[in-house]
């Protein structure tokens, strides 16, 4: 072998190589990448999967990126998510920025990397195509550095593996995007192959001691004064791997505890646990969870990001001001902040404190009153209220769900997962069309990661068309995953904010019959779905409960049917977007 | 009539109104957009356009905007193109940025309204969706004006009516897209409906007069010195609807004319006209084209835009520094430039200039030699260079001709397109995918302007994928595109660049038969065409000559065919590439 290697293959292999532990790269070709796709080959157990559009290639390295971090294992960092994926200059990277902004949005990490023109056409300023006609050659990462952690233009030959290695390290720890521009002349410098035999370093710096003393001790100080306390788990918890400590204090305190939307479906976090009140979103929660968790004298949160569909629209309204704020990044205690005390160290030493167990040892199990509206339909028109709770009787164990925004992200509040299901919705960033592109990334990485796991998708029929070609790479791949199409005739979750009889919210009817065909899937099955007879029975059906093979299942909905907590996040929208 | 509208449908009755013209607004809907699309239906004559997704619609107001530019008259700058498309905050907004990026490199005019949250939920920094989570609402706006020639984020309802007027004015003149970001809030504000009475002032400013003068007196020194003159004409003349003045100037002096690949089918400049040589693409050009520009004493260039594939790599090599340059914003005069000496108004006073008629009485219409490269197969497999001669026979007067970069945007060169045909391609820009979402705002536009106008796409198999949902938007609106997809199995033109055998350059067959019926078009043809002598056929068929229903023509070509340019640009670009 020899002592030297590539800087493209450097690249690779550093993605590929524990702690990051990539098995797939995700992208579009274009001729500023290719020399550097070439790269991808020469690293074993690394693969190119190849995209319809870099929109889509963006969202797949999300869902990638999330399902990796679900599935793997809970070592030193070994267990956050990440993702990579390739463009070319101008054309690909704009086209990607949409998912790339949703990964900032929503803590996913991952690498976005682009394929620019050589170091020398740059300083020429050479009115290359997919250039501005303008010569500037840096507009482009001056774009994406307001959606990115950190941004790189490797230059200098001699400082680009640490550049790499840098700036590969920051997303990871961080869980953000970020952003490195490669010029292709670089592509084939050689460097030492000696440098990848020190891992990367993706440890989270060390918390202040004396602020997490601290920070322990007042915590310490208000489990003991309460009296009916409650954990709520946001998506940040999971994000930044701090969810296996969010179990054990769960496990440990015997606290209630509930989630928010974003966080259903955290790895660990069980909803079958006799402790789990449901989930709490504001004013939009069961009145059981509601109250439960705002008639809490003591609320601890873990990694929270509280925006309005997370939040009901702002509408917490607990009673106590003892609330406990852990961040990825810093730690809150009523109006104190500590910026330097980390969720995931803090817990861990919080739970391991010899003061605790005493202090928690008046708690028992507590009794949760159970979710109010199951619904009663057993026949007839399919409605929102029946699919989501219906469904529950399909999910099984170990299932991944990703449910699109609108009508399915709402709706799926109402169902129950089972154990260790992994949950995936974009409630923050909310970008229609993400699911479709995510789900390419969750199947994918659930095959390499644990190839027992079914992976689902609920998405609206308007959706479904801005990002639908990435059906075709799932068929290229002979992936198997469900694709539940809610055909409910156009955009409902917009008909409902407003514009009922618009013609803007109508789209096109499609023939989804016929997509997979079309897509030339080698191995799959079509079914439309009418009635809830129908529904309950397909669900029951044991071929179709194995995933063997890629199906499109279509569910006729009423137009303007919906989850009731959709119908009362439209209105609150409304309000705001008036205001 | 009541005394005051909405500043909602003031912003359309602008787009609506001479001298901008628009009838339609394309787009995607989005919960901060909603208001303000229900104001689109208040203007009489404007009708809303759904696109699938963000990026299509900037590809459909793309494609509208030079097809309108290219049909309407050529009154004092009705002759412009224009175009607006309107997305949601953050999500949308991002998705179309490729899409205007590619508009404001190709000097394409057109307008990006986004609906953003009020200003209200601005100033209290809310965690809303499709935000960052970080409360900075501004950063969209700073993304996109990397990419507008202007940007501007209504606030005071006091100046939002002269904010508007200002945005579409500047990017009506300037021929590039603008940026309007319009709260909800201020959508229903009321302003004087008087305003409207005044049409916006779009004339472009005069030239200085003293530099106007100059400029002439000189440039008719080098007429009357030259004894072998060529005009070269660019894509920027005619998107700075200069192409009229070209065409007199042509008529008047007798000169040749050569046309870049960017610039072939602009308005009024015809390709059957006798002094017409053909494409000049530096070493890439038929060697009659190449040797009658090359050796001129005189070159007098128009609107010139000298990307890499509009100039075979650079490789222009006048004999002559006798070059003069007249753009949209300034002239060039051998190595002088002239900065307030605009192309159109200089044009115009230089053929109506008492001196020219008698300097250019000593020029003839030239003997043009024939192109030399004509295809002599008429059976079996369909080659490139037999597609590219044989379209000839379908092209007729009128027809409006888009080309997706690749095979198509360089086979076409070797074509010769009809009178009055128009022609769109991407050259500078070179998105992949642009074409098919450009082909729905370009037959939007034909249709309104002037239906007799047949509206074609050439398109490759490869980047047919990236966009191929707004096939589903012509579906609905019962429009009439011919759709030639090329089937050549993959990214050819990459194939050619770089990695022949590499998976990256493969995508995943599709059932092109099939898609029109999924999109559940209702008035449709699907043909796949295999053998030569079936092309020439189809082509001389009656019937299918009619522009009456969509069709999907699927032509079937060789893996690694490409026409003869494509292959020596290919080898040009993988030489910068690596240099």
């Amino acid at each position: 072998m020899s002592d030297t290697i590539t800087l493209g293959t450097y690249l690779f292999e550093r993605l590929h190589q524990q702690p990051i532990g990539l098995k797939s790269i995700f992208g579009v070709p274009g001729d500023f990448n290719l020399v550097l796709l070439d790269k991808i080959e020469e690293v074993d157990g690394l693969k190119w999967k190849g995209n319809a559009n870099e929109l889509n290639a963006a969202y797949s390295a999300d869902g990638y990126s999330r399902v990796k971090g679900g599935l793997t294992n809970d070592s030193k960092s070994g267990g956050n998510g990440y993702a990579a994926l390739v463009t070319t200059f101008g054309v690909g990277e704009l086209s990607a920025l949409n998912g790339v902004a949703g990964a900032y949005a929503e803590h996913v990490g991952l690498l976005h990397i682009v394929g620019v023109p050589s170091i020398d056409s740059q300083a020429k300023q050479l009115l290359l195509h997919h250039t501005l006609g303008n010569g500037d050659f840096n507009v482009f990462q001056r774009m994406s550095s307001a959606i990115s952690h950190s941004t790189v233009m490797l230059k200098d030959k001699d400082t680009a593996t640490a550049d790499i290695d840098k700036c590969i390290v920051e997303s990871f720890i961080n869980q953000r995007p970020s952003y490195l521009a490669f010029p292709t002349n670089l592509v084939d410098v050689k460097v030492p192959r000696s440098l990848l035999d020190t891992p990367l370093n993706v440890e989270v710096p060390k918390n202040d001691e004396t602020q997490e003393e601290e920070v322990i001790e007042r915590v310490l100080e208000m489990i003991a004064k309460a009296e009916n306390p409650t954990i709520l788990i946001d998506a940040c918890c999971g994000r930044h791997n701090a969810t296996i400590e969010a179990k054990k204090l769960i496990d440990l305190t015997k606290f209630k505890f509930a989630l928010t939307p974003m966080a259903k479906g955290s790895k660990y976090i069980d909803e079958t646990h006799p402790q789990y009140l449901g989930v709490y979103v504001g004013t939009l929660s069961y009145p059981n969870v509601k109250e439960a968790v705002e008639k809490s004298d003591l609320i601890i949160s873990l990694g929270a990001m509280l925006s309005d569909f997370n939040t009901g629209s702002f509408s917490y309204s607990y009673e106590t001001k003892n609330v406990i704020e852990f961040h990825s990044d810093y730690t809150k205690i009523k109006s104190a902040q500590y910026p330097n005390v980390r969720m995931k160290e803090v817990l861990n030493n919080l739970i391991s404190h010899k003061d605790l167990t005493s202090l928690v040892e008046k708690y028992q199990t507590p009794k949760i009153t159970k979710d109010p509206f199951p619904s009663t339909k057993t026949s007839g028109e399919i409605t929102q209220q029946f699919l989501w709770t219906e469904v529950n009787n399909f999910f099984k164990e170990g299932d991944v769900i990703i449910t699109e925004t609108g009508t399915s992200s709402f709706g799926i509040i109402q169902s129950k997962y089972p154990k260790n299901a992994l949950g995936i919705s974009q409630v923050l960033w909310g970008s229609i069309g993400y699911s479709v592109g995510a789900l390419f990334g969750a199947v994918t990485a659930a095959e390499e990661f644990d190839p027992d796991r079914r992976v689902m998708l609920f998405v609206g029929d308007g959706s479904l068309q801005l990002t639908v070609q990435e059906i075709s790479s799932m068929a290229r791949d002979g992936k198997k995953p469900y694709i539940f199409v809610l055909n409910n005739d156009g955009y409902t979750i917009e008909r409902l904010i407003h514009g009922e009889e618009s013609v803007y919210n109508d789209i096109q009817p499609w023939d989804h019959q016929q997509l997979l065909s079309t897509f030339k899937a080698d191995n799959f099955e079509s079914i439309r779905v009418d009635t809830a007879e129908d529904l309950t029975k397909l669900f029951k059906d044991a071929d179709f409960n194995k995933h063997d093979k890629i199906r499109l299942v279509e569910i006729m909905l009423g137009k303007m049917d919906a989850p009731v907590n959709l119908v009362e996040q439209a209105k609150l929208s409304a309000k705001t977007n008036s205001g």
